[in-house]
């Protein structure tokens, strides 16, 4: 099994994502036609401008997750596919309402929806898949389901919101960054998970294992992200970097590079990212900066905290659901997530 | 009781809306009670940029709707309460997506909220009342107010973007303008009636007889509103008009206009509005052309089909409900909302 470092990135191997990809491939299909029904209508621009984002091919993580955590437990129903599109509506729904508001260029590999369509299309199909996943959910008729994904919603517009105020804020705490983060990406990895096992019918336990499981492993994907913004090896990948910097998002591996910084060093980063004041050069000299404190290594160690606590969340299911092909898919997909950053 | 529009006139006489309010005066501040409560975040960017437009002092007409259709079957249940605070949050959140959307200065009198705050934080906010509305509607547990509101929000959103594709379309027909003026406002009218008998338990017929009269009330309160932007008396008032025109959105008065118009008019209005290549002096003659075909009054005679039909509409209601204080109400209401124009 592809559970070391070294093994997921031989060619031969899958990945622990493509590996739950192909555990849930019927499924993921069934998934996949949803999302395509649910995303037409009368009005032509509609599938369109969701089209154009959802076939662009993202990882599918979160339905995957949905999927993953109420078939763990044998569950052999129809409801998971609904409510993974619905997962996958809320998420490109923020992703439309994102690039509006971050006046993103690109998104994964394409020009932005927003740059294609324009940020009016983006804002108003963002609100009409956000309401096409209420109506996804209602149709399957959970309140549990409704309320889980309800309150991830709330959370994750007001993490987008806190996200706005601690922008270009040197002011900025590790634990404002770590809320923003939770909220604004690790809430809905964590509803996708919660959701599985009220499909499931199991207890509040396995609810609260798997809800916690999808926290910890969202906030560890998105330091992740965040270190890979700064890492010089994606840039040799042919991957963009620097968008946070650009934007001057407080980011872990910012904060990690102001906890020590010399007095020198403030001055740039107040002038870069306070103030958004940047020449050219300045995001290779933000890299030095952060080589020097050895910011990367350290954001990638606090998202190793997080994914111990994702470890540690799925210790408490029952063994039968923990020991599945599933479970170990899960536990799998934990070290993937680090090992992005290697 | 001020059913002619003379009376509505008069300073000591009550319109039927302000009857509306002050008949449901102690419901309604339970309803401001649960907005404000509900619009409370530890993020504080969200309860300002929320209460900014809250304040404003909006007519509030949605929640009252609600109320008035749950009232009038004599239900003496809290639940409305949290119910209409969720058809306004859904509202508001329109409201601040609409005014990025359109780059709109001013909503009720005062600067936009997109202006003051920003259009990122509006469109966030917007998600943050979304989301808010539906977990108020999770907490209350009807799946059918679900069901009627989710396929509100996603049938506004569709009317959105279709009047996008219209906007500056001089082939635009006026059934295209009817089915975008019924999914962005009157779909929402006729949601916030339709849950009133759901919440009073009431029959189907009585449900579908509130939705016609909403969705005929909303379509005709949006058509003086689109004739109300090129009418000069609103202009005197000290009221912006011509904000249409300047956006190139193809309402009736311009539709109307656009019927019969000679070459050199059918010109002028592909110039200023298909092509949004506008000079001083064009909206005067907008008017001026407007009212050689007589395109407002025609205007206010389509709304008054729809009036027609909301009143057809009540008269399919129980008679106690119908001739209850609040019935009467809802059917002056009728009459108030197109002697708006007068």
């Amino acid at each position: 099994m592809a559970n070391s470092a070294k093994q997921q990135n031989t060619d031969t191997e899958q990945t622990p994502l493509e590996r739950l990809s192909s555990l849930l491939h019927d499924d993921m299909k069934a998934v996949n036609k949803s999302i395509i029904d649910h995303m037409q209508s009368d009005v032509p621009m509609i599938p369109q401008l969701a089209g154009y984002l959802i076939a662009s091919g993202g990882k599918r993580i979160r339905p995957l997750l949905t999927l993953a955590c109420t078939r763990m437990f044998d569950a052999g129903t129809d409801r998971p596919f609904g409510l993974a599109a619905s997962v996958e509506f809320i998420h490109t729904a923020t992703l439309l309402h994102d690039d509006v508001v971050d006046g993103s260029d690109e998104r994964r590999g394409q020009k932005a929806a927003n740059l294609v369509f324009g940020n009016q299309a983006s804002v108003l199909v963002g609100d009409f898949l956000f309401s096409r996943a209420f109506q996804l959910m209602t149709a399957d008729g959970s309140l549990e389901v409704l309320r889980i994904l309800s309150d991830a919603s709330a959370i994750i517009a007001q993490g987008e919101v806190k996200q706005l105020t601690t922008a270009n804020n040197l002011e900025t705490s590790m634990d404002d960054y770590i809320e923003v983060v939770s909220a604004k990406t690790a809430a809905l990895f964590a509803a996708a998970c919660e959701i599985g096992p009220v499909i499931a019918g199991q207890d509040k336990q396995a609810q609260a294992a798997l809800a916690e499981y999808g926290m910890a492993l969202g906030i560890a994907f998105q330091i992740i992200d965040d270190v890979l913004d700064y890492n010089a090896e994606q840039e040799k990948l042919g991957k963009a970097i620097g968008d946070d910097f650009r934007e001057g998002k407080m980011t872990a591996p910012v904060l990690i590079a102001l906890e020590n910084a010399s007095d020198d060093e403030r001055a740039f980063w107040t002038r870069t990212m306070g103030e958004l004041n940047q020449e050219d050069g300045d995001l290779a000299r933000a890299m030095d900066i952060m080589i020097a404190h050895d910011s990367l290594n350290k954001g990638v160690k606090l998202a190793e905290d997080y994914a111990a606590k994702a470890i540690a969340a799925l210790d408490s299911l029952p063994a039968a659901a923990r020991d599945s092909e599933l479970g170990i898919a899960l536990k799998d997909l934990i070290t993937f997530v680090i090992n992005r950053a290697y």
